[in-house]
Order: C-alpha cells, then structure tokens, then sequence
C-alpha cells in the first residue's frame, strides 16, 4: 500500500459529507486491517464484542466530555440521517392533534417542517421564505403557538450560509430541538438549555451513516402514540444504541472525531480557531464591492460562507480557476448559485488563507 | 502507515459483521486518503459529486449483474438494519386490516412476525418453537392465511444453523418477501420468484450500515397508508437511494464486495466453494459421536454451523483453544450455546480446513 503524502490531498470545501482530519484518516487506515492488535479489521468486528463495547463506550462518554453533556441526558448513534429526525420527533414527541412549533430558515428547516404534518400541526413562529433566507429570526421574531409540545430550529443553514448566534428560547417549559448538523461541537453550547439535539454525523462529527441525538431523559418517556420498535427513541438509550446491528464504522470514527476534538482542546479552543478562520474569508469578501455575501452580517454562517462574484459567468470561472488550483466542492447549492465555502472543524486555517489570497488574485484578474 | 500482512490477522468466525474479503480491505485503506486520485478520501465527497454518482450507479449496476436482477426489479441501499425493514415492509405492502404470512424459524424470523402487528395481522405459516428450530419447514408444512398480502421468510438462520434449501412458494400471485441477511450471494437465486429481498450487509455484503432491498417494481406503487418520506421504498426507487445523505462509506464497501464476487467468477463458483467449504467442517462433525451439530441434516447451514461437544465445560475449553490457536468469535449464541462457525463468501477454504483439523485434535486430546 502506498503511504501517501498530505500533497496529494486538495483542499476540501464540501458542505457534506465534508472534510476528516487527516489524524483520523491515518487512523482508520491502520484499524480497517487490524484494530488493537485483534487481528481483524473495525468492520469485520461484532457489535457485541469487546472492541466494539469499548469503541461504543468511549463514544458516549466522549460525546459528553465534548458537550459537557450532564447525567440527564442521553447521547443515541442512530442512522437514516437528520432527515429521519425529521419524522422521528413528531412520532415521539407530538400528541395526537397536538402542535409543534418550527422556524424556517432554509431548504432543511422547510422539509422538517413538512413532514411533521404526518403527525399534527406544524406551526410555523418565523417564516424567513420572504426574505429569501438572508437571516435567522432573532427572538422577537419568533411567534409562537399557544402551546407547542415543542420548538424546532435549524441553528445552521448550510446552503443559505446563515447561522443562529445566540440560543432561541421556547415558552416557558416547551422543549427546545434543534437540528444542529452543520455547526454542532464546532463552538460550545449549553446543552442544558435543548431538550433534544441532533445532527448528521457528516459536517462535523465523520462520515455519512450515522446520526448523533442528544435527548433530555424525561423526553424518553413520552409515548404520544404506538411505533414500531425500531423507531423509538428509548429503544436506543436502553441499549447504548445497539438494539440492532448498529452502523458500526460510522460510530467508530465519529468517536476518533470526538477524541481529536477533545485533542485540539475541546470546544473553546475550536470556536476560536473557526472564528479566525470564518473572518479570513469574510474579510477577503468585505474588502471591496466585488464579492457579495448571501446572508445579512448578524446572521453570517462560520462554517458555510455563501457569497456571489458580480455575473454568473464570473461565477464558473471562479469555481473552474479554483479547481484549478486546487480548490474542490465550492459551487453554491443549485438553489441559489454562486460560491460556497464550507470550512467545518477539520478544515485547516491555512485553506483559509490560500482560498482568501485566491480570492484577492481572481478579483485582480476579473475585477 | 505500516504495510501489515496477512499474518497478523485471526481468522475471523464472526456470525455478523462478519469478515471481509482482504483486497477490499486494501482497496479500502487506499480510498480512504484518496480515491480515484481526487485528492479526497471516500468519506470526504459529497453524494451529489461524480465520484459519488460513480459509486452508487456501478452497485446498483454491479448488484443486477451479479444476483441477475432484471429490469422489472429496483435495488435499493437503506438504512437502520434488517430490523427496520421489520416494520418497513407491513408498512408499505400491508393493507390496514390485511394479514400477512410468516414462517418461524427462529429469532429473527419472531421479530419480524412481531413487528408486524403494528400495522396489521401476522399469520404463522409455520413455527419452528415446539421442535427447537432444528429445521426449516418443508413446502407442505407451510399453512398458509386465505388472502395474505405476503409470505415472509428468513432464508437462513444465523443462531440456529439452519437454511432453506428450496424457494418456498407461497399461493398464486402472493409475493414472497424474503429476509437473506446471512446467505444472500452465497449462491445462485432466481429473483423472479420473489417480490422483495432484503440483507444487511454485514455478513456477505460489506460492513454494517446499510440494507441492500431488491424490489419488484410493481410493489413500489402499494401504498396502504400515508407514511413519512423516508419510511417509503418508493422514494429510495426514484433517487438512486439518495433521498438525502445516505450511509455512503457502507454502500461503497458494498460495491467493492460485489466487484470481488465478479471478480471470483459470480454466484456458481461462489456457491461451489462455500457448499466445499461447509462439507470439510461437517465432516469432521459427522466422523465421531463426539461433536453434534444443531440443525437437522436436511435443513444444515452452509454458513453458519452451530454444534457442541460433549459438555458445557468442554465448549469453553474449546473455545478458549480455538482462540489460542488464532481461530476467535466462534461461541454460540446466548440462546442456544456451544459452538458456531460463520462461514461466509470472505471465510477462506484453508480456514476451514485448519478448523477441521484443530476440531480432530481437540477431540483427540479430550475425546
């Protein structure tokens, strides 16, 4: 096998699956062929053995040293992706003819929202569709029901490039949910303050395959309605996640994820670094009339930047000179076009500066 | 990274996830860094990008070509295991107030019967509990429902050792639904016969994470209930299994898995090597009275093989042995004890042949 060096690796601007550190990667290498010294690899191990107790273990208890994530919460590697949240909490945690509450912000929020009508009312507290996503609502903006069983937001929104900069508050007792695929551990955040969080293992936690969900206790009891088994929430707090043969790989890595995570200091030293590396981006797109951002400046997104050159045919150029360059997966979402730099926890500072020192030379050269 | 060779590893019993074949694990090991010299690892690239829409149209198109599927069939890669296509399939193919057919050959076969009662009425065809699931039914112990709206099997049964070795035909225009987890690809089938197959992959397929389904299109348009977007096979048909982000690691394993089975001849040689394969530790079963195997002669495994010696104490002994000897995951299951031996496609015929031989010597030493 040939032991290849990081020259050989572009830089990565995926809005997800999106980039791993290259630690992690240099880490599976070695267990895809023999894990521990147990002479087989992490996918040829059973999910009731011990390596895969300790891989399991030491993913819950790492999550929770992350997130500093209390005894009264549960962490659940589940699979489907976020889009099986999207029905799985209204299943268990909307009555019959109740009301849920949900703020749209963008392709994702929309489609949660949709499927929530499976169950019972969906009420939209802000509808951002008017103005064409370009901000979050700040809590004034949010209009609640008289009594939602709880409120969803999207604290992200990858193709729109906004994100929540502080922690929306639901009525008094109404539990909090928050799909946090695209931003979660990329900054600290007071669990205490969500009743359930979830997110896509794919921006910032690993590969594709696997569904982090942290849930209040308490939520676990809440039974509005039959279900089968395997889509019950407590089913997977009563069994570290593994009622089933879980997705195995996905779970192990995103737990090497939590280990670098923890590695680079945890979450303070991690916000920093994203915030420095954001404002590389945002500068080079600020500096003249050239560029143009998507989302209003309170609103701006530190992992997924969106932003327009001044014509469309500007726009291919840039991404084709990128490429070029090196630079892959920057083209907008076909929504709304344009550029998109996605600069989740694993992307390096210095991707930052050659995409901004880029930025700056396309902008002489096409200005 | 260390270039290992294959004498560091065990060989590898696991009843699930199971072994994998050591050129995919290598393939693998490259991937991961930088596949198709893209200058991104395999878990890095973005599901909507070429070298994604590569991958999932080569499984799919490598999948038809190895079970010979034809074009009145889809194949689909799910999610959340074997379990989940438990309430999936009463869920899109049963009628409110219908019934459906199952046949108990053991634990899994129960669960599934459970499961669909939350839909509507699950008929036994057969039970296996009374005679300890030592075979599976014939065509005439099948006792069919008045009008089901499927028959479903288990096709082999990993805990119990037991495999049908004939299709069962369900009434006349009844489809039959098929749960082939633990034998799919280990030989030949005649997909005409069947309205849906389902496996998750983790014993012949890949590794744990995702569900290969072979539907018949026709079934794709029953649509008993109103149900959420991502409980719906349809919606898997019509986008190539990417509704949204799907597992993409597992499903590209996946299609490396099958590429090998091409690679070793298809589903004839296959079988011939795993029918050989069997028979060298059958036979070292069948010489003395010492060892017993579980399962009825008619009804034996040819992937898993659950047997005991004389006592309980002398199972751990063996066990312990066989570890010594570099043979690991070879105990039984809980519920049923002793011994089992998983045999799938990736199990080398030389392994079996050091098993059979370490099973004389055992017996030898405490016969």
């Amino acid at each position: 096998m040939a032991t290849s060096t990081t020259t050989d690796r572009v830089l990565n601007f995926s809005a997800g699956p999106g980039i791993l550190p290259e630690e992690v990667l240099r880490q599976v290498q070695e267990d895809i062929w023999n894990i521990d010294g147990t002479g087989m690899g992490i996918m040829e191990h059973s999910h009731r053995a011990a390596t895969y107790d300790r891989i399991i273990a030491e993913a819950i208890e790492d999550c929770k040293k992350v997130g500093t994530i209390g005894d009264d919460y549960e962490v659940l590697f589940m699979s489907g992706g976020a889009s099986a949240q999207n029905h799985l909490i209204p299943a268990n945690l909307l009555p019959e003819g109740g009301t849920a509450d949900y703020a749209n912000t963008g392709t994702w929020a929309k489609k949660t929202h949709a499927e929530c009508k499976v169950y019972g009312t969906a009420h939209l507290a802000f509808d951002g569709k008017a103005t064409n996503y370009k901000f979050v609502p700040s809590q004034a903006d949010l209009d609640f029901s008289a009594s939602p069983a709880y409120f969803h937001y999207t604290s992200n929104n990858t193709i729109m490039g906004t994100q929540y900069h502080y922690v929306p508050e639901p009525p008094l007792g109404v539990p909090l949910v928050c799909d946090a695929c695209s931003d979660i551990f990329s900054r600290p955040l007071d669990v205490t303050k969500y009743g359930l969080i979830y997110a896509g293992a794919q921006k910032n936690l690993g590969p594709a395959g696997t569904t982090v969900v942290i849930i209040r206790k308490d939520l676990l009891e809440r039974t509005p309605r039959e279900l089968p088994t395997m889509l019950r929430y407590k089913v997977y707090a009563e069994s570290e996640s593994r009622p089933n043969t879980p997705p195995v790989f996905p779970i192990y890595v995103v737990g090497l994820v939590f280990k670098w995570i923890l590695s680079q200091g945890g979450l303070g030293p991690i916000a920093e670094r994203n915030a420095a590396k954001a404002k590389i981006i945002y500068d080079a797109i600020d500096a003249t009339e050239f560029y143009r951002g998507h989302a209003r400046e309170d609103s701006r997104s530190l992992m997924n930047i969106s932003f327009t050159t001044p014509s469309p045919a500007l726009d291919k150029a840039f991404l084709a000179e990128a490429l070029e360059a090196g630079m892959d997966n920057l083209k907008g979402h076909r929504s709304i076009g344009g550029i998109r730099a996605s600069i989740y926890n694993a992307f390096p500072a210095e991707g930052c500066e050659t995409f901004a020192q880029f930025m700056r030379e396309f902008e002489r050269r096409h200005g």
